[in-house]
């Protein structure tokens, strides 16, 4: 049952004790529609007043809002007709949890990656005054947590002396995932406090600054972007929010303020148990052990401590986890700073933010050398995050890396085992990448040969396919070969462990099998298989490599098993192609099975 | 004739008065050694003061000195015993004009990238910290025009709050290349002039703030920095230097201060002449035509306006030019930001900085669709900047993203040609590359074919070898066909123009010659080749397939030529690896001439 709210037009006519009835009853929504589908909970529920705002004064779509980091912009999609559709809230096919064109005439930046919505805003004012359109306003609504990351600084410096009428609201509700990191936060808090500090940042870099306003009261923050919208020029509206307010399940949340969830009771805020221990959770424990192990190792997260599975080794080791707040750039450069001081940092990001940090890894770190560890976690498809979310493109990045190592552990023992290897490694940086996803059942090695581990081979039929599985893949593989055998194909499954760079001793394996079949959770172009068909070229073995992996394209979300079953990488995808790729015979070839060494 | 300095022991022991004087010789040695091997001169004699001051106060190498941008650090390296190799700098096997570990227990950071220095030496102190090593101290020596890069301020943000006890050496001349772009530089120049602003930005972010101090002032620069070291916690030393200082043809050099120099006549400044034209310069005409036929061209450069070829185009079109400063994500989502609005922005890089952008390339111009063309300067092998200047990881990263178009003029018509097209393209991003260097003579087609330009085709000669020759490298694949030729191979080469993604029409080509061999100067792994062998291994065309690019590791500084050819990538060479790679032909198979479609 969903009922129906304002359109925008109707919205601007309300008066405001309307409003704050209106409010109220779009927390009841969507406390009661986000616990259902599960989605961006508390970040919702701080901007109720704040969009219903917005949209009062600005108008949009003439006028451009662009939400930084877009979960927070579910009321605005209540607001421009798409309550009905949340029920299907990041459901394939559904709804998205982040805005998105093809949805509403009223969404522009899809992107979910933060800090970028003040320097769409700057190109949108400058597009709007070189096209002659000076009656159209560039709104930007961004969390004080993202403006810790570099490229929000960027765009305030240009922002500043560049004069457009932009106008900037600050959603100040102290947090990213966690408290905001760093000066700038002591910062906005002298200013929500009262205190003032004579200039604040904002002024001192040429924009205007009002506030801090209640962030909860439309009608102060509306009076705020009235004035701030008069004035023509750069202009940041301070308002002082508090994620999951009204909520008190999200209140009382201290961890990440119900920052996102799944499925849950409404009443009592508790979430449905998952089957299973996640990777985070496995990394979790073993990243704490091995703290205990080696006292050079220092962990480093960009605003996302718990998330990425930090929570014990914070606990046990204090002085040995370093929080920079939303900034992968410097999370890389300060760890190559912590590694030329002889400590072993172990930076860990979801890998669709190490696209951010590319540039140090490869320069700041790579270049000198240093043992950098990255792990990189929600690597290959997420699921219900879509496109910008999915960590598909960690494996092309870190492939282009001189001398960076990349383990895919392929269950719990194996991630136990790789990042104790990437630990103890001395010299360059090594990456450990896992999925968003419940760790399956250990897949046990027949054999361990030069670093590789074979997980099957046909027990006496011949050499045709070699199944190179990185990381999770491998329980598709082992599906994929038994369908084979079952046509009379013999198959060797193996599984890299360090999936990059290409371990020599696969080139010797493929040479002796008909077909090479390579699977992955990363974009095929440029990754783990690309780089084995390119070392068996290289080594003029003439055994065909087909890649499988994921395409070059923006994936929607969905279901992490669906998705990946869309791409061809479930076991029966993997079998057909292997089966219809597979080169004919030569006369007189044998057929008898042989040592692959 | 190179006359010895004081070492570091010595130069401690130094009065103020010789002081004077040997910043004066030290002046005299830049300019006379400079003046000969070319290398960034107004950069360090702006520093001269500062630097003796540094190695005065701190004890290197127990403490660490980290120079943001190397190529400040010539001052630093004549005190640290590298006088005597000034006649080497910048060639082959000699000094570099970046720190470099090899040379000096002084050197630490390599990387020429800008605003990583705060990031390290935050890194660093932390590191001494968790040791216990309490005694040293980590010293960034960072110009304010790479304060306006994002990383600087995220650095900024965790230094203020962390207390770690840094020492921040501003060296504050108002300029990157050319004048420090944004609010930022609003603030330094308000300190600068002794107005005052209340409070400082640092101090606002929680750093400490001295100065401002003459930075050309040894006592006084000393003084602050013996002030700062005593504090123990992050604090900023302001010191005002002037670019050039000391030098009157740099002092009068308004465009850059003699930024980065070739080799000139010391007594006047002027440089020899280049002989031919730059692709920079015939980049920077062609872009003013296409600013005067279409209203919509909107050039963007961060910090580089003249450096990548905007001079005219900025004099012809002010308001459609615009300098973010060091700080390419902006660029790049700013970008993303204009062409939302309607226009269609062009942004000016060096290929080696795109690495920065990589992400809002990806999640915010290609998520999106949008028509964003990058010009990617200074692209493959850049000579003797080295391995964090060399461009030679674009080709890598732009086939990574969705949707991006990748074009390689192979001459100046091409050049001509080329941008023309990418302008024109509505949907997706565009990219157009060239290198450092100077465009040789026009190379014609016999043929355009499905976009693929033909440039030779042995006549009479079977289908043996197809060459498919990224931008510049087409005079080396021509060469390469003279020789192969006259082993009586049959060759063809094309150039694709628009060499990502791979054009069709070359799998069909492949499919008619007996090996194919791709030629680019950007890494191999993941490049143009690689993207066709996987084409080519897609459908099943059997055609061997060898690529040749750079390989994937730190190129040192030397000669492009020099480089080009130990890399394999001279005329030579790939004939000589295209006879070893020829398969041998099938019994009975045709051997004359047909036609390749």
């Amino acid at each position: 049952m969903t009922r129906s709210f304002p359109g925008l037009s109707e919205l601007k006519e309300l008066g405001h004790d309307r409003l704050s009835k209106l409010a109220e009853e779009i927390r009841t929504f969507l406390v009661r529609e986000v616990s259902r589908t599960g989605g961006h909970l508390g970040p919702n529920l701080g901007v109720v007043e704040l969009t219903l705002a917005v949209h009062r004064v600005f108008d949009s779509p003439k006028d451009k809002i662009v939400f930084d980091t877009g979960h927070q912009s579910y009321v605005h999609k209540i607001l421009t007709g798409r309550a009905v559709d949340f029920g299907t809230l990041r459901k394939a096919g559904g709804i998205a949890g982040y805005p998105q064109n093809y949805e509403s005439v009223h969404d522009l930046v899809e992107n979910s990656h933060a800090s970028t919505a003040l320097s769409y805003v700057d190109g949108l004012a400058k597009s709007f005054r070189l096209r002659g359109e000076n009656d159209r306003t560039a709104v930007a609504v961004v969390g004080d947590g993202a403006l810790t990351g570099g490229l929000a600084w960027e765009a305030l410096n240009n922002l500043g002396a560049g004069g457009s009428p932009v106008v900037v609201v600050l959603n100040d509700n102290g947090r990213s995932y966690a408290p905001t990191a760093g000066g700038l936060a002591d910062h906005l808090a002298a200013l929500r406090s009262g205190e003032g500090t004579g200039t604040t940042l904002f002024e001192l870099l040429g924009l205007g600054y009002l506030g801090p306003v209640d962030g909860h009261d439309t009608a102060a923050v509306e009076e705020a972007l009235r004035e701030a919208a008069s004035r023509r020029e750069p202009t940041v509206v301070h308002c002082v929010t508090e994620k999951g307010h009204g909520y008190v399940h999200a209140e009382n949340d201290e961890a990440d303020r119900m920052h996102a969830v799944g499925a849950m009771d409404p009443e009592t805020g508790e979430q449905k148990p998952g089957s299973g221990r996640s990777w985070t959770s496995l990394f979790g424990d073993v990243i704490a052990e091995i703290g205990a192990e080696h006292e050079d190792v220092v962990a480093m997260t960009a605003a996302m401590l718990l998330p990425v599975g930090l929570g014990r080794f914070a606990r046990e080791f204090p002085e040995r986890v370093i929080d920079v707040g939303i900034s992968e750039q410097h999370a890389v450069t300060s760890a190559a700073g912590l590694a030329m001081g002889g400590s072993h940092p172990v930076v860990c990001v979801y890998a669709t933010f190490f696209n951010r940090a590319f540039d140090q890894a490869l320069m700041d770190v790579a270049l000198h050398g240093l043992p950098v560890t990255f792990v990189l976690d929600r690597a290959g498809v997420t699921g219900p995050d879509g496109p910008s979310h999915h960590g598909m493109w960690d494996l092309a990045l870190l492939g282009r890396i001189p001398g960076m190592r990349v383990a895919a552990p392929r269950d719990a023992d194996q991630l136990s085992l790789l990042l104790r290897e990437a630990v103890a490694v001395s010299t360059g940086p090594t990456a450990v990448r896992f999925p968003k996803a419940t760790a399956g059942p250990a897949i046990p090695a027949m054999q361990r040969m030069d670093g590789v581990d074979l997980l099957r081979r046909s027990p006496g039929m011949p050499l045709d396919v070699l199944i190179v599985a990185a990381g999770v893949t491998a329980t598709a593989a082992l599906e994929a070969a038994e369908l084979l055998e079952s046509e009379g194909l013999g198959v060797t499954v193996v599984d890299p462990r360090w999936i990059l760079p290409v371990n020599p001793v696969l080139v010797h394996f493929a040479a002796r099998h008909r077909l090479v079949v390579t699977v992955e959770d990363g974009v095929r172009a440029g990754g783990m298989g690309s780089a084995l068909r390119e070392a068996v070229s290289d080594t003029r073995v003439t055994t065909p490599v087909v890649t499988l992996g994921l395409p070059k394209s923006f994936l929607a979300h969905g279901d992490r098993a669906t998705i990946l079953r869309a791409c061809g990488l479930d076991g029966p995808s993997i079998a057909r192609v292997a089966s219809a790729s597979i080169p004919a015979l030569p006369e007189g070839a044998p057929t008898s099975a042989e040592a692959t060494r």
